[in-house]
């Protein structure tokens, strides 16, 4: 079942209902950001050119967000192949529709040169450690307060996410609070690397002594221990905003675990939550969104229904294998976007502009990058 | 003349125009702070008990405006006689029409325990050696972006300032920049003390080898040189949001240095503005308002008809004396707050809501203030 170019994935009668709430109305897009030295353990993140460079690739992509271009690297965040980071999509989305973007820190290394708002968080350290996340509380609090603060002066909310490696911090705050995601969640690579994944998340789980379930009530101590600075952000930001105003919540399979330290922290910010996706999280083989989403709580999923595989340009028909999928909250954008317009941005349109910005900034072949 | 409790002081048709585009909307605000070694000047600020102190008075008012209270105090800020802030009336005004608040940091020794936009700026430097603001290009290129968005995803905006020292700044800025503001600019001391400010500015400007209108056409470098860390990011805002969307810029003799600055580098930002002040700024006698405003722009004041004498509180009887008068966006949230509610919040609503909170955090006699 289709409403303009957005699938409704799950649970489609609310589905069909949020589509009503938002369509025609005007959202601010917030991405909340994070880095973690856990997306340096080689063969994880694809989410740069190399692991040392997973650093620069959140403030980078929001510089592309509020710039359209980066100042901290040169060209833009590309995977090792080269493929160009989904922020090209957000970045697209957002411009067509005119819609506003505020970034929310949870903690980084390198900061971006852009108005972010600062939430008192650091970036993170392997989650191997059992010592993950400094300032849990802090941050968590001070993203509620923004979220209260900004659904009352807005319509409603995307908020989006860029933070590699974040996949395997969310499998094992997943873990830690009982929900089964072994084998579960994506990966911006074709071939998902679900072992290294689990292997990487029982190693943290073991350093902090938890086992499977015993922080399903204490979602603080999870992230503390096994997490990322990205998830209270961006679930402070939720339980702040989610009573007040339609949510959409921008991505794959990371999106659970924002979700159950959400539901766990306040059950109620969930009732007017949505998760907006692109058609190629949904069409994984090798994750299951859906799977890990009903274990925690009874959420509605979209599904933008982008398609390139009738582009000009390689590192853009290359998504249609499964390569990137998601991230910087690209499906979320695009369906605000399409919502916004009342359907006259289709797909289409959007791929017209995601090219236009590809030729600007990546060039007709994939562009190295480089830290300036 | 007067709309609701709104004097129109200056400008009266485009003054009355603004209300009438504001009426019953629902604007954000904007806490623009900073801080400046020039504060701690003995006898040129009264924004903190001691000198010393000034250093916390923004972060503390920032913090009451979002949380109700302060975290890097106990009490509030209050000035050497111990009468607390104007932020009691922004926060009073803000919470009685649920106006949303986001906070933009130029610049901070202390930072505040809530989200706050960061522009990439530092606390300020006494101006008297030269070299008062770094990165002031930034700083004003960030609050841009951040005013461009924040103004697209609101119906309108009132940006307010919290700067101990910064009439003196404003002052020396003014100066650099050719408007004559001596003895025009106010205190949020009864006895106005304009020699020191004098003094003070023109040491600074002496310091820079700057001549009175030397640099009129730029306002990068007189900030640089005599401003402080606030102006930019005030001027950023406006700069990006005034084209869009109403303004109203809430304070008092320093939306003048704004104003300076922002003509300077984009005239057409003004078409939209208006200044928010309140009744004891336009009532004084030891400065000039509208004397510094006409020198730069045509641009409507607006002032909200507070009234304290009937107050239950000595420390908010005082104010009928001329102390304090204006700060942290008092006027501009109490107008902002007026117009939302189409009139049904009064002068008098307003007091009820200042006092009730008064009582709470003050106490029925002044607060000392403590450093955390």
């Amino acid at each position: 079942m289709k409403v303009n170019d957005v699938i409704l994935v799950h649970n489609e009668a609310k589905a069909r209902e949020f589509t009503r709430r938002i369509e025609g109305k005007s959202p601010l897009f917030i991405c909340t950001v994070g880095t973690t030295e856990t997306a340096k353990i080689p063969g994880l993140s694809a989410a740069g050119k190399y692991p040392e460079l997973t650093d620069y690739t959140p403030p980078a992509d929001v510089e592309l967000l509020l710039l359209g271009r980066c100042k901290c690297i040169l060209g833009v965040p590309v995977t090792p192949e080269g493929i160009p980071t989904p922020a090209l999509i957000t970045m697209s989305a957002l411009k067509l529709a005119n819609i506003p973007t505020i970034v929310a820190c949870g903690g980084l290394r390198i900061k971006p040169s852009i108005p972010f708002l600062d939430l008192g968080g650091d970036h993170g350290r392997d989650i191997r450690t059992g010592a993950a996340v400094d300032n849990v509380e802090e941050i968590l609090e001070r993203a509620r307060i923004a979220g209260e603060n900004l659904a009352e002066a807005v319509d409603y909310l995307v908020i989006g996410e860029s933070i590699p490696g974040g996949t395997t911090t969310a499998l094992s705050v997943l873990l830690a609070m009982g929900v089964d995601a072994k084998r579960k969640v994506s990966s911006s690579m074709p071939n998902n690397p679900h072992d290294l994944k689990i292997q990487t998340a029982e190693a943290a789980l073991k350093a902090s002594n938890i086992d499977f379930g015993a922080l399903a009530n204490n979602p603080i101590e999870a992230v503390t221990h096994v997490g990322d600075p990205m998830i209270p952000a961006f679930a402070g930001l939720v339980v702040g905003a989610g009573s007040k105003t339609p949510l959409l919540m921008a991505g794959g399979t990371q999106m659970s675990a924002v979700l159950a330290v959400v539901s766990a922290l306040r059950r109620e910010a969930l009732d007017n939550v949505a998760i907006g996706t692109t058609k190629w999280i949904v069409a994984d083989k090798t994750s299951d969104l859906k799977g890990i989403i009903d274990q925690i709580a009874d959420i509605p999923i979209l599904a933008a229904d982008l398609d390139f595989s009738q582009s000009r340009f390689d590192g853009l028909r290359i998504y249609e294998t499964g390569m990137v999928k998601e991230g910087v909250g690209a499906g979320g954008a695009a369906i605000a976007t399409i919502m916004k317009s009342g359907g006259s941005i289709t797909q289409k349109t959007i791929l017209d502009e995601v090219e236009r910005n590809y030729e600007k900034l990546v060039g007709a072949k994939y562009m190295q990058t480089h830290v300036v």
